[in-house]
């Protein structure tokens, strides 16, 4: 179990959501909108944003490498961005290299007009259908599952636009929720099983797109409601329309979502993600009680989960570790000599709390332990007499085919190693995983019934809602793209 | 009343601490271990950084604009970093524009060898220091106080480097801890009224200066002591030695250092900041109680109070407010129609814990007042029935000569108003301060004593512990350079 | 006539090639003479430039802005450039704004593989074929006609990849001559007419292909031939192999290589460059000889003509006007205070040597006059007693379509003036054109006869040797991409 | 006589001026004047430039690496550097590294207010004067003589700011043309030698100062006159004072600036330059007469003397080598195996005008003779029969101390070797330099004599004009700073 100790400051063992969507229609100055609500979504994927606007029939597009704060300034990108109707993405990616060509949004003039679309969420047959295309003769520009999307709009034999992407969706598989801008239209999609979020709002009488309602409140949008899975929505200058062009499923919400991905502050699906969380950590508390001088959470996510912990078993909540906000993104590779100190770039531990108290520590999830270790090492460091560990989320066993970067099945921790080995791995007194059905209960459900549940969670069951083409297919997939990055 | 509301995101309203120091001796890959020293004091200043080395006689200076974690990097300037003896300096500056020659540590060659000099603090007779120097023919390369030090140590009649710096310091008035490297010695000193702090530390036999204890944990250093306010370390192969230079006076800590600059992790003088936070937020209960539903920290520096509230008073502690940190250095800055939504980069209500709730909003101080005015209307657009400020420290009523950057006293609300003036001003529906007593009762002491205190209050009582020579001249000081930035 | 006075430096009133290719099959580091070959071809394009590799049947591309001495460098992009495969492209522009879409080389997967494509030319029925394939779902990631045939190949229903571009130039008209890097070839094929030139050469068994023998020079690779009108070459590890898959039509080469595009120190179908000029110099003094004190030229394209007149003359050559040669990109734009000082940023006169003297001016061309205009002025200015203009090119009365950046018919000032009113304009006191027949002769030709005349003269007499689909289309060929660059 | 081929666009091998300095006085947009200058006399350093202004009593300087066209746009730089009085500075540097401390140029606050300076020159005694004012207190910036000049100028006891220049001019050695701003003046001076030039123009009333009348063309300033030798001179807004601060000298102007170093357009002391150069030219025709079939330059600097040749001899002059001038700043470092090549970045022969051809080959100079060697094995291989080389200078066999940047004696080629020996490492079939009288002669004196010459001809006869007081100082003169660049 030995396992590399990591400094890099973004080595931290989270799974990360790989986007955030945004779009708006009829109000000036709309490139400054998307850019805010982006900044409010940016905890979606820091890694580079992109922002297409129309105006007078012509598309103007900027894609960036960093934060959307940093990338897209007044007397900057955003001046060249004219237009009322935009749209914006942003964009998590452990790649290396230049980016560039996978920056979403992506464009094409197409036979009857121009198209721009953002995606959040993943294809399961991206691959079967690259092949396809290219033996037809599509080029392709990106390594990037949401470019098929872009070709079969392409290449559609229907006529509309909104048919020609009806068209393309019915051909793929996997979670998308997607925002596209077209001269006329602005078109907001969730996939049949409603995987990843995405709401509506208005502001001024104006509507708005986005992937959480965080990004409505920045903008002093107000919440309309939740696409529904399977619903497309077509805003225009004569108001918004609804179709429904799948077969209807059962929805299967992103249970992770409640678990990390969104916003504390966000509400989906008319439940409010902090009060989730804080269910789940007195569910925690309910399973897995100890006594103990202190409940610390590992911020910042382990927050909420931490508060009720902490509220349920009336044990004194403490900001027990310290957050260094400042990361920068490159920070020094250090040499052996500094990386043998076990040097915590992110986190320090609050020694005059902790000396010689008894600590829950709770945190949202462990996915190769790697970061657990360090921080039950810094604590004990620091002076704790005891660590329990508790973990706001069932053992995370599977890999997510639908948007999210996790690792191979192989280097789950949860996936080869039962929580005792775990508990011994990470170093903690006791671990203790929240329940499958107590994260159920956390989401005022009785219980996970595999047959009903409205939620993916296969990360923690393998219970994959769709089918995994690309996984499965026997001919080798191959690199997606000749020319490399 | 009439007060403009800005979005720039570091227009924070918060007064802000103008620098951090570090410094090693002894140590192979010195300048790493400075970054990541100044990393852990990144904020004490997020402007610039810069660092000196010395090897073999020779020194090395890279001086940065940006975050330590984003401008050294191995690879990068650290590579060119020779030596194992480093300073290095993390700033704070509001002034725009090339801000090159002001970003320390400075360095001269004199008589006798090199000097880098490294400075937290602030003089009250540089100016008049200044016009001497210049009168005497001294050029002056920057506009910052610290290189009349510099100057002083270069004109000195004495030989020894360390005789000229102290014949230097004499001669100056005012906040100075300051860590300086010459070919043969890493010197470390505080003003002898002590007002800002200094610790030293011991990594594997190599001593350590740095500005708080949090900068030693990141290198797993072993704090030693605080350098005693007057006191003056030397050290060298040889080992440390103390000196005491100046004629002893009664301490002046800054008391401000524990309400909001220092960081809650580190331990200052034997107390914990964390835990004085919390007791500045006990006490506030207690000077204010109030009945309502639950406690929200302004995050993140109002939060250690509010646990502290929460804890005494008995009302659950809640992430009423959600802090966004993505914030670019950058943002847009919005166009009118923009301006009017009152758009908040950095906070956002969590809105579906505040609706119909009454609110304890904690935050550490109030300067200008404009950011507490937007939170608590957020607070209320939120849906909050009631909204009971309390504010960590007594009223901000004069501005700081001593390193931090205040506004002059007529932009400081608590200087103009009163009390029930300024719970009008920012829309609560109480509004308390904890009083100068509670706060020093949060510091183990019974209550304040003009006479026998040892910290420097002035920010709240305007009892400035030394002269004010700059600010009392009737000369026209003017401006410090012909040369603008 | 009055026409605007710029400084721009790049407004130098020059008609100005578009391209420059060069490619290699098998040598190590090939990306570096790629390089070398680029750089001796940047008179043909300084705007961008890019370079393709390819090795171990993966791709690798490089394109960057500005001139190929600052951006491809051994320890930077060259690095990345592995393979000893390679093709490259410089490309003049003046499209401002970002035009990082249209550098070349371009790159397709296809279904046999990957493909890379640089372009010397220009499509005459491009816009046609765009439309045809967007209708068909081909998606355009850049505004350029070499795009076309990169989609001609990707829908090509035939199989081999040869076959497929050979499919798809029988497609187009137009100028071209390109380069194409496979995994298993190196393609290089001139148009049926020839239009521009491309060479081939061969270093140390390696074959190589350029626009001309200058960048054969600079490895040090022998000269082979040219590539023939109409051929197609194939080079592999298995040597070259010559295709003639095109209906044979009489040759036309561009004709304004020889006066001003190519370097003089190229040699073209078995002429060199410097000795047309230097013969068309002569011709000038035999058609419009002039009793002057020297021979000055306009540097540096006027000054192999200048030479052969002053040879044919007996009128002694003089360096009267000196070039700057440091004009960076981004000079000043000036205020109105200074640009009516009439400020030359390239040229200035030889005030010592001009004075009281007779002048005969050579410049290779006029298109708008404006420069030719500011040019005599000065000399004049300098004290010149007569200024006589002597043009090694005869009046550009036509437009180009094949691959020169020349401005719309109504803005060249020899399709809308005598010459006598041309010779008032630019204020000379005589003006001559070198007549046609005299630029054939000087190009060994009797006189020229347009039914069988081997050369495109077309930007002298209008004769252009294919249709021009796009420019004489009736339906509105409208923008070529909705995105805005 | 081993020597390595470099093909460092930049080991040219030449001699290198190191500076241009410009400055104007009372005129609106005087910064966008002074760059037009500085880019009149780019020729004489392209590594940095600066430029200072005054405005209003406040001071505002920008510094910049690069070429001023691409630096100093009007938008950029040049609208931050308000005023009508302004002085700027061009830099040649072979140093690596930030130069940053080192461009021109330098600033002071002094007692009686600012002073921007800058130098082109070298002082012979900075060293001795930079130890004598440090151990007074001075703290240098950067490693340049010019420093010295300033901190003179700060510490001297006069009062007025032009005395203090005199005083700390009577303390330096050397040579040095300067240009000053203050608050009220523009001042320009020349040491008493006159050893590089400077000279007054006007433009529209307001008065200029140049390195070179190059610069005044630019702008359209009339020539005054040249400052004289020993000549400072005030202006300000009441006109121009001649001052003579200095016992008066024998002038001892740079010889090289005519052979080089000036732009051939400029007029020095009523000679342009061109003209000499063709005289030299032709005193190489009459000196070393050879049967040749053309005489061809090595471009740029060759070209004024070959047309001189060809005129006297009667013997064709041709371009028979071609530069390319794209060369970028960072070009390929080659690996070996492209080294191997020998390959020429700057030059390429013009094969077809060469073959077969008896060649006189005029060139400026030889320093280290790798250049020569590479530049005529390019023409025997090109096909040249016979490759006689001139030289427009005679042997250079002494170092520069007064602002040239020259290789140490050990390493010029004539400093140790024979012409004989040089003609075999060079590979020609015959070398001849002209001799010091023909070039004395070519500026219209009969011979030099050396009790009478005016001429610094140092680098051909080691009859240096002032003390070198540095070079023979028998203490170790050390590192200028014990700060690393």
């Amino acid at each position: 179990m030995d396992q590399e100790i990591s400094t890099n400051p973004f080595a931290d063992d989270k799974l990360h959501e790989e986007c955030g969507i945004f779009g708006i229609w009829g109000k000036p100055d709309a490139a400054a909108f998307v850019a805010l609500g982006l900044h409010a979504l940016q905890h979606r994927g820091q890694e580079a944003s992109g922002i297409v606007t129309c105006s007078g029939g012509q598309f103007h597009m900027e894609r960036r490498e960093g934060l959307v704060g940093d990338q897209f300034s007044v007397g900057g990108p955003i001046d060249k961005l004219k237009g009322q109707n935009a749209i914006g993405h942003v964009r998590y990616s452990t790649t290396g290299g230049s980016l560039n060509r996978n920056i979403q949004p992506f464009f094409a003039d197409v036979a009857n007009g121009g198209i721009a679309i953002a995606h959040n969420g993943n294809l399961t047959n991206a691959v079967a259908i690259r092949h396809r295309l290219v033996r037809q003769g599509s080029i392709f520009y990106s390594t990037s599952d949401t470019e098929c999307i872009v070709h079969l709009v392409a290449t559609s034999t229907y006529g509309p636009i909104v048919d020609r992407l009806v068209d393309a969706l019915k051909q793929v598989e996997g979670a998308y929720s997607l925002v596209a801008l077209t001269q006329k239209k602005l078109i907001g999609v969730r996939d049949p099983l409603g995987v990843r979020p995405l709401v509506i709002g208005k502001v001024d009488g104006a509507y708005v797109l986005a992937s959480e309602t965080c990004a409505l409140d920045i903008i002093a949008a107000d919440y309309v409601r939740d696409v529904e899975p399977g619903e497309l929505v077509v805003i225009s200058d004569e108001g918004i329309k609804s179709y429904k062009p799948f077969p209807p499923q059962r929805q299967r919400f992103c249970i992770f979502e409640y678990v990390y991905f969104a916003r504390p502050d966000s509400i989906i699906e008319n439940l409010g993600v902090y009060e989730v969380r804080k269910a789940i950590g007195a569910e925690l508390a309910r399973e897995a009680p100890v006594e103990a001088d202190m409940v610390v959470p590992v911020p910042d996510s382990g927050v909420p989960g931490a508060i009720g912990y902490a509220e349920a078993s009336k044990i004194p909540f403490e900001l027990g570790i310290i957050r260094n906000h400042y990361v920068g993104r490159t920070f020094i590779e250090p040499s052996d000599h500094i990386r043998n100190l076990g040097v915590k770039l992110k986190h320090n531990a609050n020694r005059a709390r902790l000396k010689g108290k008894r600590v829950v520590l709770v945190d949202d999830s462990i996915v190769r332990g790697t970061t657990s270790k360090k921080i039950i090492k810094m604590v004990r460091d620091a002076g704790a007499a005891e660590v329990h560990m508790r973990i706001a989320s069932p053992p995370t066993t599977d890999s997510c085919f639908y948007g999210v970067d996790t690792p191979e099945k192989k280097n789950l921790l949860a996936a080869n190693y039962t929580i005792a080995e775990m508990c011994r791995f990470v170093g903690a007194d006791s671990l203790h995983f929240v329940t499958i059905n107590g994260l159920y209960r956390a989401l005022r459900q009785s219980r996970r019934d595999g047959k009903t549940t409205r939620y993916c969670d296969a990360c923690f069951t393998g219970d994959y809602p769709t089918a995994l083409t690309d996984r499965d297919s026997e001919t080798d997939n191959g690199q997606l793209s000749l020319l490399a990055v």
